[in-house]
């Protein structure tokens, strides 16, 4: 849906209602994932309790033109917000807590629009256990939307990017590529998986593929190391035909993660802890072919680098 | 200065540089604020220590051509994103901690601009002992720039806007109005007050002023009560002239409080702690004249309502 197009709804634009008037719309909008203040929206900051463990700190935005288009639904969109930062969060093996939201837009936003997005957003949030504590909505040139959504999540021992060594092997859930067709909104943020992981396999490093597994999987290579992929398993996405895009078509939303030889084991459990998201090893870490040029992606029967590049916002 | 003229600067606009670089030439200009991953920004989210008492969580935007324009500095601009934030954090009587920032607009946008923004931001970080921990840039329509900043505070008891009673006295720090002359970017947070008033007079409420006292000064006031203020002594910024100005012209960021009678003499050693921050005992809550329409702001001499409007985003 155009977030402008107001042709079909009775409500108009935002510009015809008052900030007060809005800001109360949005609260009812959201409903009770927005807990009263001071736990929620309404003081200067919302008040949260302190939890043992670590506090997990993100930020990710949607902006209109760049992350969607008026091919998808505001709720699908508001949806989308919420779930790009739950999957930061499960790339460390926590959990979704609180989140704050802000939107800038024009006042020529369609009022039914937002109220579909924010709608989104609170489903998204039911979903995954968050609640949305506080926000802000500032007046921006007509035609243009943007939100930006910073979440706190909480892990007892977070799995970071950095930690796989020579020899460890390369795994990924789900399928690549091919998001575009549906999955960059449908997807699922591999919350429960990521959590199992931290508890029962402890993986050397973890991350969530957003950008491609060619831009996103150098982050995970040791020094020294390059990526040995076998690209003849690479679990692809239906209907996706080449490699190319599996590699490179970015927003997947999986995780991606290394383990040690010695811990293989603790994946036998896997298929029956989840047995509708797929896991494949699809490579391994090993000592750079040239050590002028490490941390490559190579193909692990020939030893030739993957030359491919993944999507870049710039 | 204009975000968009690259005609003084040999680096051009930003979309010639690539997602990586940029990203790393941010890192840099953030300096010491922003620490290495996984505290700080690199990893999926940023890892954080949890605190004793309690989370604070707000979050603010900047937008160009709204909340500055062609005539104040990158500098500038990147530093009222964060006081803005700082002065949320200070409204409850905290300490500020770590921020994540979302920057979003156009591939023209002037890299040195962008370089000033951020070191602008990182030179109030380093003024308030916030740590920047993490971010996202987006891509947006050319000649647009928005960036929105949640951060992160503590308090062991914060302070509420809700709790003010009939009688209480009304006390704003600072002075009031014209805030266009150039407080709105050089306004000091006063966080070191609230954490002083929070740990020695425990207003009964409190908030800052951001869009005016006559439209933030009704969250104050408590059931069945009006607002009546002593307008022969709001303190005016000078050259503030008129009582409307003080009231409606926003962005003071000045703290706004209530104290029972019975404390009164807490705020005794006030000037010894702030001799250059000014407080002044504006009003009281009493009860409403008018028992249909309460919450009233009222002339303390004539009682009549002081009908003025504050500043609304839309």
């Amino acid at each position: 849906m155009n977030p402008f197009d107001i042709r079909h709804h009775t409500d108009g634009p935002i510009g015809g209602y008052g900030e007060g008037r809005l800001i109360a719309d949005i609260r009812q909008w959201l409903g009770e994932t927005a807990p009263a203040a001071p736990e929620g929206p309404g003081d200067d900051c919302a008040v949260l309790e302190s939890a043992p463990g670590k506090t997990l700190f993100t930020i990710d935005s949607v902006v209109y033109g760049r992350h969607f288009d008026k091919n998808v639904s505001a709720e699908q969109a508001g949806a989308k917000l919420l779930k790009r930062n739950v999957s930061d969060i499960a790339a460390m093996g926590g959990a979704p807590t609180c989140a704050v939201v802000a939107i800038t837009c024009g006042k020529d936003l369609s009022r039914a629009w937002l109220e579909g997005f924010c709608r989104g957003m609170a489903a998204g949030a039911k979903a995954w256990g968050v609640r949305l504590v506080g926000g802000d909505i500032s007046g921006a040139s007509e035609g243009t939307f943007s939100a930006s959504m910073a979440l706190l999540g909480h892990a007892e021992k977070p799995l970071l990017r950095t930690g796989a060594a020579e020899g460890d092997f390369i795994f990924v859930t789900g399928e690549l590529g091919g998001s575009l067709t549906g999955w960059h909104f449908d997807f699922v943020p591999r919350v429960r998986e990521g959590a199992w992981l931290a508890a029962h396999a402890r993986p050397s490093s973890m991350m969530d593929l957003t950008d491609g597994l060619a831009k996103d999987l150098p982050d995970l290579i040791p020094e020294g190391c390059d990526a040995f992929l076998d690209t003849a398993i690479l679990p692809l996405r239906t209907p996706v035909t080449s490699l190319g895009q599996a590699l490179c078509d970015g927003e997947d939303y999986e995780l991606l993660f290394t383990l040690p030889k010695a811990h293989l084991h603790k994946l036998d459990d896997w298929n029956t802890a989840f047995p509708q998201t797929r896991l494949t090893r699809i490579g391994r870490m090993q000592t750079a072919s040239d050590p002028q040029k490490t941390k490559r992606l190579r193909d692990k029967t020939t030893g030739q680098p993957l030359d491919v590049e993944g999507f870049s916002h710039f």
